[in-house]
């Protein structure tokens, strides 16, 4: 008999998913019009991101765990990014009738899995499952901010440290490999995965530092973002929102590349670019007035300026990610 | 030159579409990694739906205005039933890149309207524009109690009257309408919506009484939800939470029959249908010990049983949506 959603219909589809989703410390759960979280602060941080098959993930690449771990993970970034803590997750899936049901299983198995390891206690608390021809993940997380002010993109000051916590250019890196081995090549990826498990893990699975997030709120971060669209891009965002320019360290860059080279076995410039634009790797880009937290990195400094982000004092040209440009 | 979302970019197609969404009442709106909203009662309430191309809406019926309108009117509805006061929307939307972006415009210009109608002082606060094959709407709602007790669909007690408040059935006899023109017929569409245009309204924008979930909830309701499915269905969802048999009354139901009826110009068995199994009207059905509040009209009562809807007495068959079954 066909274990697939059409037959066997949304309720018992759902009966069988909701249960992999553990319980999570919500004051309502799944069952009811809306789920209920407890926001402590008496302020709600809220973001939410989209992957759907094609453009954002494919299936010849990622296992449904890996897709659960990653629309969980890079959710979860968003609101450490903010200075917050996550408290709670809603899934919005759509699929295809003849999607499998345990592809869904799959999916929540990893969306468990990324809660228990990145923000332990947090779960699915609701959510939506509706036919549609393209498998897509829409996830909402909820925040905490502790009492704390959220950290924008528009505090940094000129004489910050910029700081960086999780991997980069690892995840575009993994990418370039992944698109080396094809869609049609199962035994290409599965060499990958075997040779370079944590290289491929850091795109398709990645774990960025959540903890981090308040950790730099409470060591007065002045201004943070996690990395969805590349170093550059991204810091151009802190760098226009705060109007300042940040100046990275070639040997910080250099250092990075470095570690780039060595996971993926590629050259020292294809490193460099996936550090620069690769995106994807979802840690903390943040500025501090004065010394780093623990888990962060120096990449440079923040100067006077107009928005540019420059590499050892020059001008680096912006690269990365639009969704629909290119 | 193309206006399409592949031409005019992510960012370029933002800054056409966030200003349409008005200033909303956010502690940080779009623009950060995540939005801030207040949440005084230190409780959140969220729920998300999700609106596919093809299975949910056809461009043939609905104008991009009617898209953002529906999409956010049911999202609050969610809220509503749960007895919150919505305090903003989160909007995820996927599109392929030969979208026009004055389509996304005209779903801004509905969510805004919808808003302002249904909600006003809330609005969009944060998304995430994404590139898909197929147009989809997730949104997200959050709501906040008040410092009242959420009012789920397991709090219905024997004695309870069942009361409604909200359009019921014309948005199911709408849709009859709509699958009689077809797709193909643009001027049998104009021409319905031209000769009924508050049914057609039901359907494809429709204004659930959002404020009467507060209402509700102040007024002691025990049990609530907004009948998305179809009255039976959702019906039997507080009967089966609840421990409880919902009870319509005949005459009740044969009004609600009759104001389809003449709207729709359809037979009375049509509109008993419409009513009993229609769906997408998004009113609220709640249960109260005491005198229904103003807005709610009485369907029927709550009696002893095991999680039956019955009519007249009579257990009354299941009917109503499933997204994959069928």
């Amino acid at each position: 008999m066909s274990d697939d959603l059409g037959a066997v219909g949304e309720l018992a589809a759902l009966a069988r998913i909701l249960p992999r989703l553990g319980g999570a410390a919500a004051l309502l759960g799944p069952g009811d019009d809306a789920a209920l979280l407890a926001a402590p602060d008496g302020r709600v941080l809220l973001s939410t991101d989209v992957m759907v098959e094609g453009p954002d993930f494919r299936r010849a690449w990622s296992t449904p765990e890996d897709l659960g771990r990653k629309a969980v993970a890079t959710n979860l970034a968003d609101v450490a990014a903010m200075g917050g803590a996550p408290t709670g997750l809603l899934v919005a899936l759509t699929a295809p009738a003849d999607t499998p049901v345990t592809l869904l299983e799959g999916i929540a198995d990893g969306m468990a899995a990324a809660c228990s390891v990145l923000a332990p206690g947090i779960g699915v608390v609701g959510g939506d499952l509706t036919r549609s021809p393209v498998l897509t993940i829409a996830v909402t997380v909820a925040g905490d901010l502790q009492g704390r002010a959220p950290v924008t993109r528009a505090g940094a000051r000129p004489g910050d440290v910029l700081g960086y916590a999780g991997d980069l250019g690892l995840a575009g890196a993994a990418l370039r490999l992944l698109f080396a081995a094809g869609e049609q090549d199962p035994a290409a990826v599965a060499a990958l995965r075997r040779d370079r498990p944590g290289l491929l893990a850091a795109q398709l699975a990645p774990t960025p530092p959540i903890a981090a997030g308040p950790a730099a709120a409470l060591a007065g971060a002045t201004a943070m973002l996690d990395v969805s669209d590349g170093l550059l891009r991204d810091g151009a965002r802190i760098a226009r929102a705060s109007g300042v320019d940040l100046d990275l360290d070639a040997s910080a860059v250099e250092r990075e590349a470095d570690v780039v080279a060595a996971a993926a076995g590629c050259s020292a410039e294809e490193a460099l670019a996936a550090v620069l634009g690769g995106g994807e790797d979802h840690g903390l880009l943040a500025t501090f007035s004065g010394a780093l937290p623990t888990g962060f990195r120096r990449l440079g400094r923040v100067l006077e300026g107009t928005g540019e982000v420059r590499l050892g004092g020059a001008v680096a040209s912006d690269a990365g990610w639009d969704s629909f440009a290119g």
